[in-house]
């Protein structure tokens, strides 16, 4: 582990950090920011997955999650959005390859050497991160467009480990549309029954959480109807009994103003859960 | 005037406007920062001059001012750091030349023919924007760097412009650190006498001004003893009877992480004065 930047910030650090993946294989960075509570004694951990074309900065510079952060206590970790690095396969597109890992484990060739970040996520970063960093082993998740995507099924998929889910302007049901169809074609072959396992919509029918989910959806997203569609997901989590909070926001489009806008109220919806009975 | 990008941010937008300066004899970008306020009738003023390499972009995307002007109801206008393009002078180093105006009107050639920071930011900027957005004419200031610089030479020498003035890390006393002379024997020439009027240090003894000036400035910013040394500023203003508060920031560096943090408080201070006698 390599420290590549800390900087000062809402009474905090702001760290990116620099480590060799041994299940990818590759060198990987994330970034993490310690709130000042962080000094006094371990604190729970918030996950942000970051969307399309992202690595770990992009929320980490523009998202101002920091001070909410800093205002609980809770430790903030940004993954990076792929393995990446020459001998990594990578496609022309910027919504497939590097920079599009899509939180799957890829099973096809030649994805299925490097593209496993939905272990890397959930097992491989959370050890490297307990053993580095002074963090309870308490946890909440959210993300942003892929990374909404990745916090939905990796909350559905590990409830004990997610005490919360949210996310912003998620793909909810990747299966159906054409940045999901294009990936998971790609990562995890045909037929299209394996998809399942990492489509949100699909997934809540058999793995309903107890909690409510938050989503926030800009209404002039430019990619809400051909990519986005959470109403499919709200119709699946009233058939299976998940409750589910969407707010549609008028005049909000895909971009971080729109998360930074809203970062308050999930790192506040992660706070509930993540210090529930302490407080 | 051409609109580039507009995006919802806490309530109001977030926008990047183009224009042909006929001052600077150039394509001029600025951010502007339209509060939810400035819906319902006209809003005072913000602005915020950047440092040294940075563009409009870097405090509308990383400064965190949005939120703070959206509490306030405060119009928040971003400039571009010097004249750009083909045929504009410029220098190999990053800190002269393109990105590196300093806020001064040059005098001196090849610089004179486009480098007139100073004029464009205190008349031309003010009357387009005065033409185009809903702003009562009340302004504040503010800035980071050599933008602190500018913020503190253009509120003293417009103190009836500016009804407030603050700044992060500012190059205090330009005539006597290494950025601020490579600028200035540029555009200013010598004798060195010429440089008082765009020195705060050098101002302020016949331009104090009644209100309280803040500054921030990172304890750990590794340009704080070559380049910054704002305890020249803090004597000067002592002698001249300025009221000034400087915050030593342990830990903090010269980063916008370092600008997010505080960006609150100077906003705050840019309130104060802007709605004084309205509250």
């Amino acid at each position: 582990m390599e420290r590549i930047s800390s900087n000062a910030s809402f009474g905090g650090r702001q760290e990116v950090w620099e480590h060799h993946s041994t299940l990818l294989g590759v060198t990987m960075r994330f970034g993490v920011y310690l709130p000042p509570q962080a000094t006094e004694g371990p604190c729970p951990v918030l996950w942000f997955l970051s969307g399309l074309t992202c690595t770990e900065q992009n929320a980490v510079t523009k998202g101002g999650f920091q001070q909410h952060c800093a205002r609980h206590g809770i430790v903030f970790v940004c993954p990076d959005t792929s393995p990446r690095g020459e001998g990594v396969a990578d496609d022309p597109g910027w919504d497939l390859g590097q920079g599009a890992g899509f939180y799957v484990d890829a099973t096809q060739a030649p994805w299925s050497t490097h593209y496993k970040m939905h272990r890397y996520v959930v097992d491989e970063l959370p050890a490297l991160v307990a053993a580095h960093f002074p963090v309870l082993d308490r946890h909440a998740i959210t993300g942003h467009s892929m990374g909404g995507h990745g916090a939905l099924v990796l909350g559905l998929r590990h409830p004990q480990r997610y005490r919360s889910v949210s996310a912003f302007a998620p793909i909810v049901a990747p299966s159906q549309v054409p940045w999901g169809v294009k990936a998971f074609r790609a990562y995890l072959g045909e037929p299209e029954d394996r998809w399942t396992a990492w489509d949100a919509t699909a997934l809540v029918a058999e793995h309903a959480r107890k909690d409510p989910i938050l989503i926030d959806q800009g209404a002039n997203d430019g990619f809400l109807d051909e990519q986005l569609q959470p109403t499919r997901f709200v119709e699946a989590c009233a058939e299976a009994g998940q409750p589910l909070q969407l707010r549609m926001q008028p005049g909000y489009d895909h971009s971080y103003y729109f998360i930074a806008t809203f970062a308050a109220d999930h790192v506040d919806h992660a706070a509930r859960a993540l210090f529930a009975g302490d407080r």
